[in-house]
């Protein structure tokens, strides 16, 4: 049986020119009137196909959706966003939609991805904002075997991928400690990793990861309008969705192959490269209070060191900095 | 209305003695029938009442069950195992069934506790034997505002927590690091927990624990009876479990709150006066290999320190630990 799918991949393949009915119910064993009703079915998900008496079908373009068939057409990864993705139009939350297909057991790359979230999330119980349409908001199901502690490495991990994919498009991205991506200062991305683990091992871990492609300036509340921004903002024009989640896909399998043979060495290294925290002055608002000093390093640990005017060096495992001189080249 | 719970408690308040129902009946404001049809419930569930014609009724005995009616007669504690009981008299596992709960709004210190477990776990992915009405199985869904790698805190305050309530019995019990706790060498209990966490907090928490009370060594495996024990092995009696368990949460929610109020020194200073493993040559098996030396503490994380006999001090914090000799005293 052929499927929507089929057509589309023949259709693309002559991209610019016409198929007809003819070739298409040949090369696929089907007949003309399953090729009619999966074109309108495609025409439906937002694909453009031209139709001419005579001629045949014709494909124009894609939606701007981030559905599986788009994701996976072209994407080079084996297992990340790779045999099972998980779409919504909208739900309350990629991370919750991950996490729950892990307890059914779905294999380790599943992704979640939405156009939308209702009520996404970020780290410490804050919002991420989601409009429909404009971001990309994915999460996916990892089960590495590292311990709870070192379930910092797949957000540092996850970080790089996204400024990768950033780059990808022309942006230069950098890195504020701990998963902030900025963009010319402005966060362009977050990361929310979750885990659920005994003391020895993870069970499961998803990393949820929102990029704000071509969301516009508008769409963030008020509170938000000096430190956020998106692709679009930055470069004026609109970019493929799409596209930024392959690239990032890909880059997360790599990264992420890397860390389970043991090279985590290298992904901090990249991390490094493209961190604008060290050699800062930052102050650190945590549970407990505030602390203020150069930013001197992270450690293996992923926590943040702080030296303090008085020579104090203090590590920073949780919480939140704000950069207040940057470091001077 | 009255409920049996009712009924129950005021003939527990006048225990050798009959009690009319006429006089019950006027105490409760409740029908002489409808009492009969409670004594009746409370007798199918296990409770021993005499009913005599003229004399009434007269409580003999409850039944030995961790029902929560029993567990919360006597019980000191404010909310562990006090505002949410959820029972069972067989469930797979009593993390699941907490962690369930927890994800349904659940407050802290919810208890679920089974007479029995199909599929209780222990740690790194092991069963736990839990043959019905024998041991005490329980899970507490805890809330804390710490952070995942802290996670061990829980662990090593329950492993005091369940020392204290063994040694109630008049059951001298050791602590073996991680969270073995042991009666003349061999295992009494086990603690289990799991966490639901991102990076900088743990969103809810559940300690499971499992003690072998009245379990008998036909009841093991083969392959456990050189190393576990019971309560009533060790002493050649039986124990109450109710009493047990209330003596255990009660322990729990003392060292909990000495936890909760930043004094967690206090329970590791309780935890190193029970455990036997600092000065004992140890080897310890880890994912990545055998470690052997002589134990010299354990750090602030949780981590045990092995001084091996080339001097290197190796710091383990996962996986198992064999005593080949003991600490000399």
């Amino acid at each position: 049986m052929a499927t929507p799918s089929d057509i589309l991949r023949v259709l693309r393949t002559r991209a610019g020119t016409f198929v007809s009915g003819q070739a298409l119910s040949a090369e696929l064993n089907v007949t003309r009137t399953a090729i009619w009703k999966h074109v309108k079915a495609l025409r439906a998900a937002g694909y453009q196909i031209e139709s001419r008496p005579k001629l045949g079908y014709r494909y124009l373009s894609a939606p701007d959706a981030l559905l599986p068939t788009e994701i996976t057409e072209g994407l080079t990864t084996t297992y990340i966003g790779r045999q099972s993705i998980i779409y919504f139009r909208s739900c309350p939350s990629t991370n919750d939609a991950a996490r729950e297909v892990g307890h059914r057991g779905a294999p380790e790359g599943a992704l979640a991805v939405a156009e939308g979230q209702t009520r996404g999330r970020g780290r410490l119980g804050r919002g991420w904002v989601s409009p429909a349409g404009k971001g990309i908001y994915l999460s996916l199901l990892l089960r590495p075997r590292i311990r709870p502690e070192e379930a910092f490495q797949l957000t540092l991990l996850a970080a790089v991928a996204v400024a990768r994919a950033v780059t990808g498009e022309g942006v230069a991205a950098k890195i504020k400690w701990p998963n902030d991506v900025l963009v010319e200062g402005r966060k362009v991305a977050g990361i929310l990793t979750e885990i659920e683990a005994e003391a020895d091992r993870i069970y499961q871990a998803v990393v949820g990861i929102g990029v704000n492609v071509n969301t516009t300036a508008s769409l963030f509340p008020r509170s938000l309008r000096a430190t956020a921004t998106s692709l679009r903002m930055n470069t004026g024009h609109k970019h493929s969705r799409v596209q930024v989640l392959q690239r990032l896909l890909e880059a997360f399998e790599e990264l992420y192959e890397g860390l389970k043979a043991g090279r985590f060495e290298e992904v901090l290294a990249e991390w490094r490269s493209l961190d604008i925290t060290r050699g800062a002055l930052v102050k650190a608002t945590l549970l407990e209070g505030e602390v203020q000093g150069r930013a001197t390093d992270i450690d293996r640990d992923g926590a943040l060191l702080i030296a303090e005017e008085g020579g104090e060096v203090r590590r920073i495992t949780a919480g939140d900095i704000e950069i207040l001189r940057p470091a001077t080249p």
